[in-house]
């Protein structure tokens, strides 16, 4: 790895509003990252919405309690119990962060990814799922093994989103059960889809709704009560918080009633031998039935500090922060008609720090190759997870590419950038004088494939 | 949390013989903690076999990487490759710790749990499933969804195992797929089971075979090839890297024909919507196909880094040190006719670093509470999450109780001490002189059952 090293002040040819409050700090603000021109420069992560550094006082929190680690539930000894307080703690801040019902289960899991397929596996029999094709595929493909799926195509505006799900749920038996999947912000767009009024749509057809905060809940304020959603699911890796764990929070019956995610210890109160030589088991009601083996103690803890953390710094005040530094992307790149920003509701509609774009003439891996290796620039290029969206985005088939992250070379895929509470100004700066210089300039370097990822050619300069 | 502070020397009343290596820096070794009695003292971790501390390698390894991460398999900037390299890496780091075969797939999940559950998950249609009653929970119950699973009868030597598993694989239509399940070590006893001699026998009848390894790996070194099994599972958390991962590794066949262990992004390479409105899915066939979600990176390194950290020190040399400690125990207590410890094998026979006893008229969470509260010494009360094999060894029924890490008061469950690469002979010696001042003056303290806990009454002084 490269030695941490001080930032390399860049002149910005396009100066960015005063936010209205610093960067909360991260891990990594100080990585300097070699340039294929030659010197270093600060790494710019703008690739939030993948995973984003962990706050530096999550990192602190975690670094305070690892020597105090020990087994939960379990152990008789003093940091098993400080352990085991630490962890139900940990669940009762994450619940009120989520401001869950008093009657709410949260499960800890890996990830939004493992929630949601947590939730699918919880389905009661004959449950039918409802999903826009918009959705990320860890919110769109876990409902194909438990039921029957609709996928709603996409709209192209909120309300056309609820009335869609309207439409769907008023011809379905209402006697069944029934689920609603959808994000709060897209993954893709970064826009913000109206979750309060597809809550209200799905109940009043009977229906129960899960929102994947994935992209949200790092943004703006999650309230399951106000936005009267049944399950909300999150990551920790995109909530500042990059330790292997998620969450599940909200009604307590569906989960009561499945069989355990995983068969282990933990989940099982008792497990006796039958006369016939099976074995009988018991599990928990609580939500040890779906934490079976010895639960990520760390990861929860440190979601719980990564709430405290963004709770304390704000929500209005991220979210007024963000817009000014989206504003400062949209504004610094308007005038330059090869950039093409994707979105299914207008460009102006609300968003969190999130927007994915093409550049006319640029095949997109060697865009974001060329921000990496020219400008110290992380962003993403490919599908991000949601084909069908992207592909709908950018208008037509994008010829069987778009491997997750891998997208082979010269497939019509798309750049995404994104950022939140830690980017500092500076990086969107830098960011929109690099697009801008690339798209007048041409790169500087050469650029080949190699395994998939397109890199700088040892040949040299363009 | 008490704060750290330098060591309080402990007069030991039995020396432990010098022992053959120095125990490895794990964290939380100065960590003190406070006694009912008054005064405070360093903190004896003894309960490994549930979860090892950090080593302090694994610590500074991962604290060196943490400003360095980024997303992996996904972006296209600096850090996003370098996670990357490091992740991949750490894949091929554990799969020759483990000794992998060159095409074995290694996957990286959450726990020994989480690995069970996704090979069950991943057996053929028809498979039959042969585990002994005296295994873990986690290798027990996995197997009961998948398909028919053989219980078989604790054998009471490593020979009869073999014989008990050879008769029930006799009677199996040889023609259909089969998985034994067998563990490296017991958790409850800590005895080596014959898995070399286990894995001919399955071979021999057609069947294939899983080493539950999670209190294996961390004790002895593990060749998938010379053993000869199929697959192996281990935990971080007790392999001194306690950042929320676990390794399933091996034959790549079964894991590649299998559904996706989750649906989501990472494990998908293509999505397309159909003409009739549904939803096509490429899967990816590596490794990948059972990672969805953005993969715990962190966790992943973690283990790579403590797989490094052990093998440099050497098993033989781990392994005769923690010998030297075990036969310390064993000698200090052998005048001790109220302390009996429980065996399959004979009490002489093989084993890794953790015992299990009870002490005659003693409930075993008082005596544990009493170690943790007089002597800053942390054990385990319970069943361990092997219900079976703990009532068969405690002689009954114990009463319907024994919630896995939260026994109910006056329940027969048992004591288990475990210990391992970081485990200083003083630890060693202040239990055994705890548990035999508590034997021969009983506890100094009263205590309660508060929440299923065993707690220091406020009363005070017995």
């Amino acid at each position: 790895m490269p030695a941490a090293a001080a930032t390399v002040a860049e002149t910005s040819t396009v100066a960015a509003e005063p936010s209205v409050c610093a960067p909360l700090p991260v891990l990594g603000r100080d990585v300097a990252v070699p340039l294929v021109t030659g010197g270093e420069v600060t790494y710019a992560a703008l690739d939030y919405a993948a995973s984003a550094p962990a706050l530096q006082r999550v990192w602190d929190d975690v670094a305070a309690y690892a020597p105090y680690y020990g087994s939960v539930h379990r152990g008789a000894g003093y940091l098993s119990q400080l352990s085991t307080d630490l962890f139900e703690n940990a669940r009762r801040t994450v619940a009120e962060f989520l401001d869950c019902r008093a009657d709410d289960q949260l499960v800890f899991t890996r990830s939004t990814t493992d929630s949601l397929n947590l939730l699918a596996a919880a389905l009661p029999d004959g449950c039918e799922v409802f999903v826009f094709e918009t959705e990320h595929h860890a919110a769109l493909l876990p409902w194909r093994r438990a039921g029957r799926v609709t996928f709603l195509d996409a709209p192209d505006s909120p309300a056309q989103a609820v009335e869609t799900l309207e439409r769907a749920l008023a011809d379905r038996d209402p006697h069944g059960p029934a689920l609603v999947c959808v994000t709060g912000a897209s993954n893709v767009t970064g826009e913000l889809w109206p979750v309060r009024e597809l809550a209200a749509a799905a109940h009043a057809h009977g229906a129960r709704i899960v929102l994947d905060a994935a992209q949200l809940a790092p943004h703006r304020a999650v309230s399951v009560r106000d936005l009267g959603v049944d399950w909300v699911a999150f990551s920790g890796h995109k909530l500042y918080a990059p330790f292997g764990s998620g969450v599940l929070a909200g009604r307590a019956d569906w989960l009561r009633a499945a069989e355990p995610y995983l068969a282990g210890g933990g989940a099982s109160r008792t497990v006796a031998r039958r006369e016939d030589g099976g074995v009988d088991v018991q599990w928990h009601e609580t939500a040890a039935r779906h934490e079976a083996g010895s639960p990520n103690v760390i990861g929860a803890y440190a979601i719980a500090s990564a709430c405290k953390a963004l709770t304390e710094a704000g929500f209005d005040a991220l979210a007024e922060r963000e817009d000014v530094l989206v504003r400062a992307v949209r504004e610094g790149l308007a005038d330059v008609p090869e950039v093409r920003f994707l979105s299914l509701f207008g460009d102006d509609a609300p968003r969190v720090g999130v927007l994915s774009f093409v550049v006319d003439g640029w095949n997109s891996s060697h865009f974001a190759a060329a921000l990496s290796a020219e400008y110290g620039i992380g962003v993403r290029d490919g599908l991000f997870c949601a084909h069908p969206l992207v592909r709908r985005l950018l208008g037509g088939d994008t010829g069987g590419a778009g491997e997750c992250g891998a997208p082979e070379a010269g497939a019509l895929n798309a750049i995404r950038v994104s950022l939140g509470a830690g980017t500092p100004e500076e990086h969107v700066a830098r960011f929109v004088r690099a697009v801008r210089e690339l798209v007048r300039d041409g790169a500087r370097w050469t650029y080949r494939t190699v395994d998939g990822r397109c890199v700088p050619d040892p040949s040299g300069r363009a």
